[in-house]
């Protein structure tokens, strides 16, 4: 099952969102829930997935204008240096625990969103990334658990302002801009997600990350049970799984985003992001 | 003006909470409001100060169950490493930017809540802080934005798990522990404050930390313009200021917290948090 959300216009002019089921090149709404993180607080993941009542309008998926697919999560935990071809290009030890650092809401874009590039930094960076879209409230999760309290996947573009990040030692305010970090295109529930599912990111085309999404130092049933040893994980709630090798910060001579480029990153078996970098202009 | 948030039992036995004004030994509830974050989301912090149509009950304020000031922040946003005292203490140099890391809102407590030590950490430890309560959404704020978008300040127990802090060099995952803390016991405008208002910690009524609200090195008003060049901050949102020196972990020999006692923090003009140590029971 795929799941998405997206925008509508309402009477009033005001934007806002609905969820909707991905049924081949279609949308259908599902009208009684603003967005996928209402679905899953419902815990009505197990009845949207079918034809039903709580089906609305049919739309083209192509034109649909996808909102991020939990707009308001109550948390976003992070993890950074998680794929061991990106530890060793930051020159860092293999670690025995995740790095988590933090995310808000209001950071979150859709996944045809253009990225504003702030005059404030000058080293906009890239960082392909899996998201695990928690469905269920678990605190100190077994195995078990954990794996049942992935609703599935989605795909995140931990857009990184490297000057910020590295002004103190604490990474949060190069990772924390508003509008910086598409989450989308979809949620895409476990079993879409192929064995061999690759994650890659391109720049105007041009590949500059790909890592195997298996191939994470610490995995998501480990994350969840990581962090739900700190603190309660709930429906909504989003865990980014940290970047593989290829970002622009590590590479020699190092690369920054530029107004104008185009941003791709695609797992397979979820879908990919592809946002256009614009110049942010400040009134 | 001071504003509170005190937990009721609603009819079917659920607990749910409510805002309410402090009348010197008093509190008079606003029905209206599930919380100070409600008043401010609101924008009805100017008419809330005085008797009016949205009054309820009187309650006595020595015997009400506080909840966290702001039960459900947006985002919480700490600051690190800000008073000149405590950065000497952990050996560091003044530094130049705020250091920042988050909470989220299921770490908080009420002012008189009991503390769990959980037993994954052996090293619980205080840190007395000023918190700073968001009034208004503001952006890249000018100084006088930055000063109207305070609504008020609250006293914050950042209790933290020195053990898990420092497992990476990302400080989250020993400072987002589920019901770690105690945000309260109200909210102060800030003609409340004392011009020499002073923070005291004190553990079972011996005193660890002092230091003047004053001496930060980035005060309320540089924090709100530097934390909203970055993202928007709005109504409800929440500012950690740092602590001043006395921490456990810089003690010599070290001093954490051990079940049966006493944490007070206390800033003239707001209150205190008096919360006890209880050992976590997992099930």
């Amino acid at each position: 099952m795929k799941l998405a959300t997206i925008r509508t216009t309402a009477e009033a002019g005001a934007s806002t969102t609905v969820a909707a089921r991905v049924e081949g090149d279609s949308l259908v709404t599902l009208p009684r829930y603003a967005d996928v993180g209402a679905v899953l607080r419902a815990r009505a993941l197990g009845t949207v997935g079918q034809a039903g009542s709580h089906d609305g309008e049919r739309l083209p998926l192509a034109s649909a204008d996808l909102a991020p697919v939990v707009t308001s999560p109550g948390k976003i935990v992070c993890v950074g240096l998680n794929y061991k071809a990106h530890i060793l290009e930051m020159r860092r030890d293999l670690p025995e625990h995740p790095t988590l650092f933090a995310k808000f809401a209001d950071c979150l874009l859709g996944a045809g969103d253009d990225i504003p590039l702030p005059p404030e930094s000058g080293t906009v960076d890239w960082e392909g990334e899996l998201a695990v879209i928690v469905g269920s409230r678990v605190r100190r999760a077994s195995p078990d658990e954990a794996r049942a309290a992935i609703a599935g996947y989605s795909v995140c573009n931990d857009v990184s302002m490297r000057d910020w990040q590295f002004r103190t030692k604490e990474w949060l305010q190069g990772k924390m801009w508003a509008d910086s970090t598409p989450l989308g295109p979809l949620l895409a529930t476990p079993d879409e997600i192929p064995a061999d599912a690759r994650l890659t990111t391109l720049i105007d085309g041009v590949e500059k990350q790909h890592g195997d999404i298996h191939d994470l130092v610490h995995d998501p049933v480990h994350l969840v049970r990581y962090i739900s040893t700190i603190l309660p994980l709930n429906p909504g709630d989003v865990i980014i799984t940290g970047t593989p090798g290829g970002v622009g910060h590590a590479r020699s001579p190092q690369e920054y985003l530029r107004p104008g480029q185009t941003v791709t990153v695609r797992i397979d078996g979820i879908g990919e992001l592809t946002n256009r970098t614009v110049a942010e202009r400040v009134p």
